[in-house]
């Protein structure tokens, strides 16, 4: 039978709550669909940290290597910097693993509350797809004249054609599969005219080769305010690690969603584990609590079946979130509700 | 009398309907308040570029120069790509008259249609400072092993300590002025980590010397977010060019304001002209027909005439646009109603 090698990091806060409920629901589903789990744990966090000075052991990649997908939860806590705790876990995962795909759905859920006005779930459902290896996030750059007057600092973004054509290639794949057929470009080749004339460049010759996809391309700046304006546009959208970084932010704060979104950090070509983890972070308010909201880590199970090839399970679980919200199951305070982080991962495991 | 000599450049499409009714209410305000504009008028334009090849003439700044302001209506039609026609004539008057301010109210006017739900004007009231000369948009990069597999293109973003401390000292200043008294910083020093992390530090030691003023810092992909679901929060907002740029499109959408919003391109110490232009297009698609709202050019006039030190001619502006939104004054289309564009000018201009 199928059978995947997970490797399970609950990270920090209120990641040690929510991916056993993650786990739950995806026992749940390996039953139901005929799938084998086979779970490894690793504790590595910012306690971790504390202990031995590293976020994880020096041969920590080499031990994640030979899994099939990690499932992370939260990482970060109050007293370890971003730049230790991310730059020791999370980043070096994605870079050593050649995660070149961030993935995350803006859907927005029904009973989810979204800031605007009038909207409802049909007219906000796309993803943002965006390069996650290089473009403006780059280690080439520094500082002159320190001290003085005349001091400045400065960073390389650079874009390859490898870099550049392997993300645009995933966008209009995975516009492929959606019945909107649909991707639109995030650029800003009015003002940044070295870099992003050739995203442009490299997104129309892409778009050649998928001639049943419909294309459109915007500005950053005025790309953000049609997020607000006009989310209903959208089906796939494509952008550089900074652009992505800020459109899959907004995304879900405009479904109203970033407290149960779902993130995914991809290799396509299999040729590496991918990683899975809910966008919100570790929460040190609310850790320990069981009350925190478990539908991030549960949606991020899901996106993780998918890559690995289960769809059925995948859409399964996300329907059973759908059904849950809308029939209103057990919900968590952050959605107006009583229940504990168990009751929802109990309710959700149940319906799968 | 208090004199000062105005620049007027119409531009393209329906900046040609607008400023008329922007100088029929400066006007009405020099009038009242007792100054006097001396108006150039310049035709300047696409059609300029189309029968000489250049969006202005050879020696366009000069004739720009000895003026106090330059009010610009709107740059830009179809057939002339933007990097000629901006690059041509708005970006040049930026740079070559230092207008190292870029400023953005993000203001819910009466009567205006937010996208959010359930927000009172009281609520969306703050300014996006972006720096607007160096930063992101820099001039330095290009590409290499063009044509072949290995092509890639570079874009340094350079930020200088006098670029920096500036636009943050404007900032601060004009925070001082606010009733809240509170600046916050866009930063992304936990991905883009050379440049970024250099303007959190200048951005402390700036706050040093303003020790009444509140201060907070939020990387760029959860600020957006924040500017949707929290816009309650902010009360200056300073940005570098790029995340400025982003953050002054996306506040005047969350406000509903994008059709009337006014933008200020300033160089604080007068050494040259500022520019003062609506954050609206050139709207092709409107051009001629006289239906398009005149309010952003007039409020750009507003902030015209609080640079000039006009302060009480300003307000006095600001309010009457709020007024007639209010109390169901003659409103176009794109706010519901039948005026013209005329029709919207007079009532301002007899109301000041
Ligand atoms: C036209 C373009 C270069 C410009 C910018 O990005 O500066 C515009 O978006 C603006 O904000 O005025
Ligand atoms: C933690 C930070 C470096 C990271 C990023 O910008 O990539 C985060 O914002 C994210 O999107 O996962």
């Amino acid at each position: 039978s199928r059978s995947y090698k997970i490797a399970v990091v609950p990270g920090d806060g209120i990641g040690k709550e929510t991916t056993p409920e993650g786990l739950r629901v995806l026992d749940a589903a390996a039953r139901r669909f005929g799938f084998d789990l086979k779970l490894k744990h690793y504790d590595w966090s910012c306690e971790t940290y504390s202990k031995t000075g590293r976020m994880m052991p020096e041969d920590g990649i080499d031990q994640l290597r030979d899994s099939d997908s990690v499932f992370l939860g939260a990482v970060g806590w109050p007293g370890v910097p971003d730049h230790v705790s991310l730059w020791g876990l999370l980043i070096p995962i994605r870079r050593e693993f050649d995660q070149y795909i961030s993935l995350r759905p803006c859907k927005l859920m029904p009973g989810a509350k979204t800031p605007l006005a009038n909207r409802t779930p049909a007219e906000i459902d796309f993803y943002v797809v965006r390069e996650n290896t290089e473009g403006e996030y780059s280690s080439s750059g520094g500082k002159m004249f320190a001290g003085t007057e005349r001091e400045f600092v400065t960073q390389d973004s650079v874009f390859t054609r490898k870099g550049v054509d392997r993300v645009l290639k995933y966008a209009f794949e995975l516009a492929q599969t959606r019945p909107r057929k649909k991707v639109t470009s995030a650029t800003k080749s009015n003002g940044i005219i070295h870099t992003m004339p050739y995203w442009d460049e490299r997104f129309a010759e892409m778009a050649k080769n998928y001639p049943g996809i419909t294309t459109d391309q915007f500005h950053i700046d005025i790309l953000c305010a049609h997020f607000v304006q006009h989310p209903d546009w959208f089906d796939v959208v494509v952008g550089s690690n900074l652009f992505g970084d800020i459109l899959s932010d907004l995304g879900p704060a405009v479904a109203g969603s970033i407290g149960i979104a779902p993130s995914a950090n991809i290799n396509p070509e299999k040729a590496h584990p991918s990683m899975f983890e809910p966008v919100h972070g570790s929460a040190p308010d609310i850790a320990g609590k069981h009350i925190c909201n478990p539908i991030g880590q549960i949606w991020s199970g899901a996106m993780m079946l998918e890559h690995l090839g289960e769809k059925e399970a995948a859409d399964c679980i996300v329907g059973c979130i759908e059904k849950l919200l809308a029939e209103g199951g057990p919900r968590t305070r952050d959605m107006g509700g009583q229940a504990g982080t168990e009751d929802v991962g109990r309710a959700l495991a149940e319906a799968v």
